[in-house]
């Protein structure tokens, strides 16, 4: 890591796991540099429970694509590895070809700040094998954490009822980028503000902070410390009551929220950051607005998340606002999102057809769906989303207007929809074509628009924390139709995989 | 986050909370330029339950120091932003301050692979308060993750006793830097390898990888899949048997390694990705070793960490190396240290003495230790630690070979323990001073050797998964005496915080 040595963009082509590389050179060696591949990136399981996710990180994929070049720094290091059975690792002439590789690929994606589902593809790259190869680690690295952290901060939001939330995780990030990530996907998905500087000044989100414990303790007593901080800063004063005791915090806050009154001024909050939130904030704004201080804030902050949220403002605690770092910066309750990156087509040298693949495994929900994978989404009279449909034009059946109205859950088989006579729209849309970006970037305030018609948009039975509704999305009748006979070929080559001898 | 748009190293000043840059504004404009302060950075809770951790990213805060510095942008940036109630939030005098600012601060730290124990400094940062504070959400974000990841890759290769480890995470990591960090902390930890090709370039780190699923979904069948990988990497061949059905691709496999051995080369080793690992494992190794590749090695990898590794081995599983990406990335099951930087001493303007401070707090184990801290690590006669003291030079008791000899537990004060007559060393070491680092940037080797010796030579009790022993550390007696008065003095101001009215 280290602040010095941070990736410059020219090392997007390094930042990969090494089969990546092998793996090209596999392709190179095997004369498929024409073979054309259809990659779905996608998660599996909902992430803390949630029926939906927040997408987020689509607007970074052009630059991936655009800077996967390599250099003769990274080249000659290629050059430089050994095979574990000994010789050099890669053939000099396929470094050479990497030497003046520039990708093609086309990418359709979820829009940043759409929802997303288990299953669904977020993101479609088709191009060359061998480029799309290359993209799936960077790829995923830049899509799953920002996609999570949105999710997290989906959720914290809608706990906190209106009441805005600040993201404080920076220092619990793993490291700069990790910061970074997390202040722009936290403003996407609704956070009000970031304590995050850096990610102020690139991204436009504002900023939030004020004062820490260390600053009372760099005074000989808690009044001289906050009447300092008043002094200094009137128009953006909240004051931190608990370095010693709130009892004690909170009558020095009082006296300086007169004093500040007696100069025209007004202390904008105070802030509680350990202890139990809801008797503290119960206590600190019985005190104040006996004194007259019923405009003074409450703020609060210590390991928060969606639940301790949902609990304080249950308990009835006269709560302003959140800030939540921790549990926030690290996704606490479910750190990975788990995003795959899996071969769904393929158009061999020459065909002209491209070849739906699927992928087995002893786990069946590992079963991969096959396919040019395309979202629709079905809404009912009141534009709330009811059902998404996975299709591949290729495979799709009925005609004209019963093209595409019958849908298989992708959970349970026998659990089929008609969506004809529903309202829709297609979720995927291009962001690559050709190896370039399709449109200048978005501005974050654009994504986080979209994310807030979106989760306005979506039944409260769906976004609620406890045994949320399951959204159903299904393969279009004719995908899952294509599915379950390229599984059944699959299986009908391999020996069955129930009997195995109990062993020793 | 995005590739292109990664921290340079002058974004050191701007990576940081809002908070910290109105505290300095605070203390210019109160005259505490001149004042000193040392602040402490120390973790509270044993990581994963680990008795130890192993400290990471002490060779990155030299670069931290020296790159504090604020370019024009960032000053235009902090000049355009509007407090809360209105008016610019920051001084243009106080912003033209920042334009020349450089660090002066000394720090102190726990060398990197050394092992460093709940409550204790990792990092001792000493010099002008407005540097110490300007320095603690990046030092933080530095540290934090690093340390949490070298603990938990300890924890996975002390599981796999003494099979390789290799690190696979990237991909779930938090952007590159998340991805670059555990690379290079795990290796220092312990690990074999990783697959982050970036990491490997930069750091020296061994690198690992072969080929995907996707590899063989590109070819129409397994076997050609397998063959084509073989001829193309003949002494990099470790083949993945899991994309259709185990039994079927043990087969394809072995059919591959007969043809290589008639070529004179070996394959290296299978790997298997999903599935019931003991039982796989067990089944392929029976097959190859019943067809004379008894040479031809087992590898494994999904959703792996040191419980799964412990358990599989604890089976029998005839495995001969773990591939670990996301359990590790994460931190799956603690995905923050907590790591905190507190103020623990300062020296006011024209005072020659440092005056020790100290944190109260609702929660009593919040409460911090005051003082200039050290930390000696005391070991028994065959060189196995047993006791860390903390300890501040000002206020140790005794004279002579009997100064520093008694010492409390941090976790329960009527534990006393006499440590004399045990040999000793010092933990921290000097790492920036003035402002400039002491020494040239330390191997990735040389910490990963340190680790190892520091591992070794700790007792099996404090690295059990189960109920580990808590390891000693104490405060010296005389920092213990001087706390008490300090906690006492502070309690004493304060109201009593035991008697709340049930409200409402």
């Amino acid at each position: 890591m280290a602040l010095t040595d941070v990736s410059r963009p020219t090392d997007v082509a390094m930042l990969t796991d090494l089969y990546e590389l092998t793996m090209a050179q596999g392709l190179w060696e095997n004369g498929k540099l024409e073979e054309r591949d259809c990659f779905t990136a996608f998660y599996r399981d909902k992430p803390f429970g949630s029926a939906y996710a927040v997408m987020c990180g689509t607007s970074d994929l052009p630059d991936l694509v655009e800077n996967l070049r390599f250099t003769d720094e990274d080249i000659d290091y290629l050059a430089s590895l050994f095979a574990p059975a000994g010789g050099r690792m890669f053939n000099p002439a396929f470094l050479e070809y990497l030497r003046g590789f520039r990708a093609h690929v086309d990418i359709d994606a979820v829009a940043e700040g759409d929802l997303v589902f288990p299953r669904e593809p977020m993101v479609r790259v088709t191009g060359p094998a061998l480029e799309c190869q290359l993209l799936e680690t960077a790829l995923l690295n830049t899509i799953g954490f920002q996609t999570l952290a949105a999710t997290k901060t989906a959720r914290v939001v809608a706990a906190a009822k209106g009441r805005p939330v600040a993201e404080f995780g920076l220092r619990r990030a793993q490291g700069p980028d990790g910061g970074m990530a997390v202040a722009r996907a936290s403003y996407v998905a609704g956070a009000a503000s970031t304590s995050n500087v850096l990610a102020g000044r690139k991204y436009g989100i504002p900023v939030f902070g004020t004062h820490a414990h260390s600053w009372v303790m760099s005074f000989d007593t808690e009044l001289e410390a906050f009447r300092a901080f008043a002094k200094s800063m009137p128009n953006n004063c909240t004051l931190l009551i608990d370095t010693y005791d709130v009892r004690e915090g909170i009558e020095n806050a009082i006296t300086v929220a007169k004093e500040m009154e007696a100069r025209g001024e007004r202390l904008s909050a105070i802030r509680i950051d350990s202890g139990d939130l809801a008797k503290l904030s119960a206590y600190v704004r019985d005190r104040m607005d006996a004194e007259g201080l019923g405009y003074v804030k409450i703020s609060v902050s210590n390991d928060l998340d969606e639940y301790t949220i949902q609990s304080l403002l249950s308990q009835g605690a006269p709560i302003d606002s959140f800030g939540v770092g921790t549990k926030l910066a690290t996704c606490y309750d479910q750190p990975a999102l788990g995003g795959v990156y899996k071969l769904t087509a393929r158009l061999e040298d020459g065909c002209d057809e491209w070849t739906p693949v699927v992928k087995l495994s002893e786990q069946p929900y590992k079963r991969t769906i096959p396919g040019r994978q395309h979202i629709r989404r079905f809404m009912d009279e009141a534009g709330s989303p009811v059902c998404d449909m996975i299709y591949d034009e290729m495979y799709m059946e009925g005609e004209g207007t019963s093209r595409g109205t019958s849908v298989v859950s992708v959970d349970d088989a026998a659990l089929v929809a008609d969506v004809s006579g529903l309202s829709s729209r297609e979720v995927m849309v291009p962001i690559v074509r050709d190896g370039h970006a399709v449109a200048p970037r978005e501005s974050v305030e654009l994504a986080r628009t979209r994310c807030r018609e979106a989760l306005d948009s979506l039944d409260d039975v769906y976004k609620r924390f406890l045994y949320p509704q399951s959204y159903m999305v299904g393969m279009e009748s004719g995908l899952s139709r294509l599915r379950d006979e390229l599984v059944r070929e699959r299986m009908a080559e391999t020996a069955p995989t129930l009997m195995w001898k109990k062993r020793g």
